[in-house]
């Protein structure tokens, strides 16, 4: 069993990353203390694997328990399901000594975190991830949100959960694309802020493509360590601290809107992105960055040997034709402008997430649009 | 003008309360700094009032504005409302540097500070509270929320605003209903938490009366510098000395809540609850409870005197008669079932805030149904 403790301004939490963990959902929510009750969130998908598992640990620890099902999938993210929510809490005379229990994706922790965030203005919330993705990024750091109609997570909150619990024995269970989003995450942790993670994949290839459990444990402990460590630093992203974990992210997130949101997993956007973020950070070094001088066609052949090795997406082309209906419009021009609409752009300036060397990366501020759009054409 | 500072754990904020503040809206808000955008956010009726005036503030001082204007009311504490706002703010293209300026009443500033909490996980908003609820109560302190059909405050946020202006003057063309609701929470303020103020508010009865500018200006920033206090001390109310702002309130919410939600403005719950509550206490006194010992029947008659000079209601009966359509049910049965459904009961026994002496109270937990029976038969 792994345990790390996530140290925030006012109190801390504990994850705990043990294969077989599910089995102790009971104690490990008991043991929050003075609990009136639990309530678990799941999607129907998610519920259908493990729902009784989790449901069954949790009465045996004499703990109350409700249970709201969810329909999966991204749609779900919405008001008018996080209004349903609301309404069941209300109606099953949920208190403030109750903990929302979030079992699933991504999505489920979302939402059901921000339910619990406002709920009688925040009531605690316990996440037992089920992906991958969920695993190694949003169960952990306490940032939930809904979405708009047009804008993903535009409504949310920063609402710690009070424990996260992850069992990487779910993963084998996990559909090959969705295991695929969530090396998307685990790459870019190595790649863009631990060198020895990265080392550590690609010395485990096999394992890793293969699945295995163990060897998961290792990799999702590591990046919930960094993860950990970033969120104390900068709990409400407002250092930029936190920004450093958006590696991949302002390309790989144009992608995704340029796909059509829920078109792709979100890895795959950032496993992609990553790479145009890189070429990004060498052209730049080549016109004299020195930040970026070590961003070399070796490091680049690097990061790609290890997608191919675990026989992840790289290039933009495989994620249009895999994931896209109809004929998308993917022209650098069209991504240029998404990415300069981004939050994190100013002025007709990028600012971005890229790497200075295997396992550390800078928020690079003011990069031109010009060498953005010669990044997109040429591809990789 | 007056100047309080709201120290919290990770920043403070000022309330200026002066004279036509109201026309200083505009440098209160840029002195925020960064700020991309203002979005004015009031009813329909205080926006006939003062919005064009606010709004040119604003704009006088450089700063780019949008005006959002909801229907005056309760209603408009709805997920439908809120709904409308998050779409507005994203269409307008709200960035992280834009203010949300709440101009209005109590259901306003929790509507925007609840829109303003949770739009990309938080951006700043800036209260200029209109009424003298709003500008004593809830304009301070960072509790925002809104409604569920069900459930008043059910879905909420603690979000502190960034700074808070009161202008007194505004208070003149507030009804008379809505001025005694707010000197509801004044009298609370003065008999539970300060001997002087109520000594002031006794001193100055027929210009309170009279709603005289420059005395309530001296009436106002009294309160709003208990309130910064009790907020510096317990922000989230986890302390339980947040807690002592209710003086008056589980009293208060069962008759308004068995008079109907919105039937009878919020203060004159407090008002009579609060004499309802210092009968309890007193009846505690006598059965031996020595914390209680000095509240005695001279100790009440002086509350209900200050009532009666500045013609405030202290009887159920008055209030059922004046605001509740047909025939309520306030019978003491129904009371004591809604109090003892209150958040703040625990195993049949009621947790209320009760007064030990002019200016002074206690958190009393484990008080009898019994005692609290006989009190609502007796009435006042």
């Amino acid at each position: 069993m792994t345990l790390i403790q996530v140290e925030l301004n006012e109190r801390s939490y504990d994850i705990e990353i043990e294969r077989g963990a599910l089995n102790h959902a009971g104690v490990a929510v008991a043991s929050l203390g003075n609990v009136s009750r639990a309530v678990l969130v799941s999607d129907d998908v998610v519920d259908a694997l493990y729902g009784e598992k989790v449901a069954n640990a949790i009465l045996d620890r004499g703990v109350d328990l409700d249970e709201i099902v969810v329909p999966a999938g991204e749609d779900s993210k919405s008001i008018e399901v996080a209004n349903s929510l609301w309404e069941r809490l209300l109606e099953i005379g949920t208190d403030r000594r109750a903990v929302v229990v979030a079992l699933g994706g991504g999505v489920v922790g979302d939402l059901a975190g921000f339910v619990a965030a406002t709920y009688a203005r925040g009531i605690r919330f316990f996440q037992i991830p089920t992906t991958l993705l969920a695993q190694v990024d949003s169960s952990v750091g306490g940032k939930t949100a809904i979405d708009l109609p047009n804008g993903k997570n535009m409504v949310g909150a920063f609402h710690q959960p009070s424990g996260v619990l992850i069992d990487p024995d779910v993963l084998r269970d996990l559909p090959r694309e969705q295991y695929v989003s969530g090396l998307g995450e685990v790459v870019k942790y190595g790649a863009s802020l631990d060198a020895s993670l990265f080392e550590t994949l690609e010395a485990n290839v096999k394992d890793v493509d293969a699945c295995n459990p163990d060897v998961l444990e290792q990799i999702v402990a590591q990046c919930c360590r960094i993860k950990a460590q970033i969120v104390h630093e900068d709990e409400k992203e407002i250092s930029g601290r936190r920004a450093l974990l958006n590696y991949g992210h302002t390309f790989g997130h144009a992608i995704e809107t340029a796909l059509g949101y829920g078109a792709i997993p979100h890895g795959h956007g950032v496993l992609v992105g990553s790479l145009l973020a890189a070429k990004l950070a060498m052209r730049l070094g080549r016109n004299g960055d020195d930040r970026f001088k070590k961003i070399d066609s070796e490091w680049l052949a690097r990061q790609v040997a290890l997608y191919q090795n675990l026989r992840l997406p790289y290039r933009l082309d495989d994620l249009s034709k895999k994931f896209a209906a109809n004929d998308p419009d993917v022209a650098p021009e069209r991504l240029l402008h998404i990415m300069s609409t981004d939050k994190k752009s100013e002025f007709g300036k990028l600012n971005l997430i890229l790497p200075t060397a295997l396992g550390e990366c800078v928020y690079a501020k003011g990069v031109s649009q010009d060498d953005v759009r010669l990044i997109l054409e040429e591809g990789l």
